[in-house]
């Protein structure tokens, strides 16, 4: 199989990620690596095989196919435009911009473009299994949705400035996989929020702890749980109920060792990090991103996707300056 | 150890559960039964080598220690006031009464008295476990809660009408569980509620599935899940976060057999019901109650507990008639 | 219903266990206590309030049905004879007897005798579930047998010169599980043991580890894994493969709490003695003899079972001694 | 990193699992693919971007560093010698030859030279997890091993006469385990086989059923189950007892998705095979191969760990022979 060409714009904490999955990948060849800051870039070019060239040259290339959007958030929207202008397919990290009326004027330009959106939880295998038995029937009809999300340490205090806050930077997913299971779109969100974990987060007022509520116009409810500080592991958990029963996609540990003695079982943590835990959807996510450009597959996630994401996000924030329910 | 003498007021369903324990409670002679319905009564007497009599004689009796009101909801206040007047001690099933005035009202009468409240969770074996582990500290300071209490299967639609509604009658057990476990007041209520199960339920003006959040002053979130029918058993759990981690209490498998074939794993079901997911609960209820009895011990939950369930109960509510979060 | 009256043959360990349960079954009433030690048969007598009494007294009652033998080991087989001659049913505690010659000579008396020996493990929930999920077929045709019988502590060594020795003792209960469950009689028997545990154990002449390999005719294969002193709690479980798949019965954890911490998971330890791991066991045994009483059932566990457990406990001695396999 | 040149000798099922794994590994460059079948030598050179050679070429490129040696059992041992003779560091797949003479006569040429047997389960990171609680003393004095080692579903018949019999083909792996656990050698094995899987290997000489018993001079019992066919997955397991408890390495299911109805839990398969259940260990044995050929480690698993677990499969099918123990 001939190795399509791909670049890397960001070689920062994702692009790394993604740019280390795209480099070994057996479909792709990672061709040039874009990155503001020299050292980055000649760093991961060289862990990747790759060249250090300036995003203009890397669109001009014609034998380039396509690019992987990983940039800071607030460069997504612009290199995925240019991408898209130079007939480039594009991989963007999430989500495609804080600003939502920013999102919105430029969604015209992104009609009929092979844009694929990186809501990696969606190529996870467990929830993706969890998917399939909900439409295979295995609860009957959906009626709600638990979808547990806890990082394991909070984030530094200087990237709370720049993150968007916890719903626009993390409660996205939540929201992502919300909408992916529902079958429905949410009409109402309330979320309640505090500053449980780290006081500083509070003064740069953002919050760190949430449970949203989302309705939907049949009536289905869903809860989202968020914490950036769990103390015990990267919690990612979904439970669905329904008219004949109940569906749980649970934890990985770390490992299968459990160890009994007088004080009872002792069993590994859970995955430690997103790394570790979603190692395998980032590789599906690639190889579903390699489809896109060979032609075989339409992107799953697309700019609209992003758009409703961040509708609902912005609709959570609302819901917390307010007090009270956000009617969508 | 000599049996100390107790009546059971009604012969109903939770009367046949409470009577039915107190007849081979190696601490409590079952003596009376008292049921406005004579075959009722007497069958419940002939089970428990009792005697059916009417409530005079029974409160009149100088030998009989005290009283298990087991009556319906409508009546299980004026019976309880009764016993009290008589100097009897009571155990009272929950709620104390629909109307949250008339409750009030009565308070002051209950000062003092031996009152003891049949929120039989806080006796349940693994709750109470999951409570020592938080005073131990095992999770560091408390943040959030998630309480699952999922019925088996929708109640028959003419239990709805008297019932007082999914939150007075079922949710109150969770609203107790929450202040039992927060160690501090819920100070805002948002209820979200559906009637997704049984059309009927929505006619008679009640909901089936619901999701409350409560806040307390500190912040710290409250999660409660509910639904009428689970459609896989009596769904019993509770999850607690904290700043150094989380302990949660899961269901009971009727059986530890699995079975692995091509298909997969297969265990047995949860619990099917409340008598066998709480009989051990109910047991040591009664072991508190025949305490109380024997002046060993104050009643651990007593009628203000009855009123702050209900106060917060009646919060949801409203929640849910106004679509706004309730501030207590 | 009318309780059947019975009387307790031994206020000992067991006899405490199976005496506690007659007291309070609502279909017997435990009559008569006999001990040949004045102060163990009043504290028995009064906690259930039942008459010390000779056992000539009590076999001559017309109007006992039946004893409940819990003497010690070397007075099972002269109890239950006598017990027998009066045209008492018996409930007797395994073994019969150590001397399987003894046993042998005396087994045409029980030819007929209503007889029910204490294999208790029959009346487990969780194994007799797994034994229906066998017979319904949901392996297959059964292929082997893995038993885990684990004691948590040692014996105190006061206890071994007369206990009949690990196999006689001990792992009987697993030869009779192991029959109950391969339906075949196993034709070869080898086993390995150790003393690791105590080295007292082993100056007594006795062993504390053992791994007991039976096979069928058929060839199927049972692993015995046996151990006096777990460190862990009392590890009971069952596996059972077969040409369709694998059923297995696990341990019973304390309670259901799991706490999750950076260091990992954290649940309660197994269950941690006989008593609490098989409560509910000795009472299904009971209601069986109640039903055996009233004359409802035929003693699901009778004297040839004794002796077939006994003669395969003697092969698992012969085996250890000669280092080889032993053929039945 | 400078990518170190390897060949694969053999374009098999193992070349092809290790084959793959070297052709994407960071620190090797997979430089030649040998095979006396044209067809599976191109295809595989293909997949991998390798050229296509004969023995004699491989090993006079004074450029390459190491071979896999996947080839046919028969020829592990001349392709290892040869590659020795050449200078170049073997990775060999198990086991060395099914003679164990032949394998011992060869055993001086291999002194000091690079060789690494490939028995991959002491690379999976659940059996190491284990191996290091052991150490860390979690379950004080190892005192006994139970090693599950259960195929998925019985080889084509064609395969039995070449494969060495159950235990030098399968078992060898536990055997290995064992040694690997024990920390002491075992001095005595008892095995127990039975044909019940299919008549075919009955009638070819072989077994496809068996229980393996070891112990060692200090007492230590280890029992190693086997079977060609489990019917429900690929079955691996390892329980460890001591002097302070008990600590066991359980399988991994093929998604952590649960579902809950009337019927019961329903939860995925375990691994179904061992390129999934062992692609990690796969891996991480090709990552200390890497550190072998970069100097930086030697051999965790030599030649004579490898003449070890054959004398202890020659052990078990002399003792299926004879039906005794046999010493060593």
């Amino acid at each position: 199989m001939e190795r399509i060409e791909v670049a890397l714009i960001g070689a920062g904490r994702m692009g790394q990620v993604h740019g280390g999955h795209a480099a070994v990948h057996p479909g792709l060849r990672l061709k040039y690596v874009v990155d503001p800051r020299p050292e980055a870039a000649a760093a991961m070019a060289a862990r990747c095989g790759a060249t250090v060239a300036l995003l203009e040259q890397v669109l001009a290339d014609p034998a380039l196919a396509g690019v992987l959007v990983c940039s800071s958030t607030d460069q997504h929207l612009a290199h995925a435009q240019a991408a898209v202008r130079a007939g480039k397919a594009v991989f963007c990290e999430k989500p495609i911009d804080l600003d939502l009326d920013k999102v919105r004027r430029a969604a015209p330009e992104f009609d009929g473009a092979r844009f694929l959106l990186g809501f990696n939880r969606r190529y996870d295998p467990h929830f993706k299994a969890l998917r399939e038995r909900l439409q295979a029937g295995a609860i009957g009809r959906l009626e709600t949705l638990h979808i547990v999300n806890h990082d394991p340490a909070s984030p530094a205090p200087g990237f709370i400035p720049t993150s968007g806050g916890l719903f626009k930077d993390f409660t996205i997913h939540d929201l992502d996989m919300a909408r992916w299971l529902l079958g429905e779109e949410p009409c109402e969100v309330f979320a309640a929020a505090s500053c449980l974990v780290d006081a500083e987060i509070g003064r740069l007022g953002d919050v760190d702890t949430a449970r949203t509520l989302l309705r939907t116009a049949s009536g289905k409810l869903c809860v989202i749980s968020n914490t950036r500080r769990s103390g015990y592991g990267y919690d990612q958990r979904i439970e669905a109920c329904g008219s004949a029963g109940m569906v749980a996609a649970g934890n990985l540990a770390a490992d299968t060792v459990v160890a009994l003695d007088e004080q009872g079982a002792h069993g590994a943590p859970i995955q430690a990090d997103f790394p570790r835990r979603y190692g395998q959807a980032y590789r599906l996510q690639l190889d579903h991103f390699a489809q896109v450009l060979r032609g075989e597959a339409a992107p799953q996630v697309g700019y609209a996707d992003g758009i409703a994401a961040l509708v609902l996000a912005e609709a959570c924030q609302q819901s917390v300056r307010s007090g009270a329910p956000v009617s969508l």
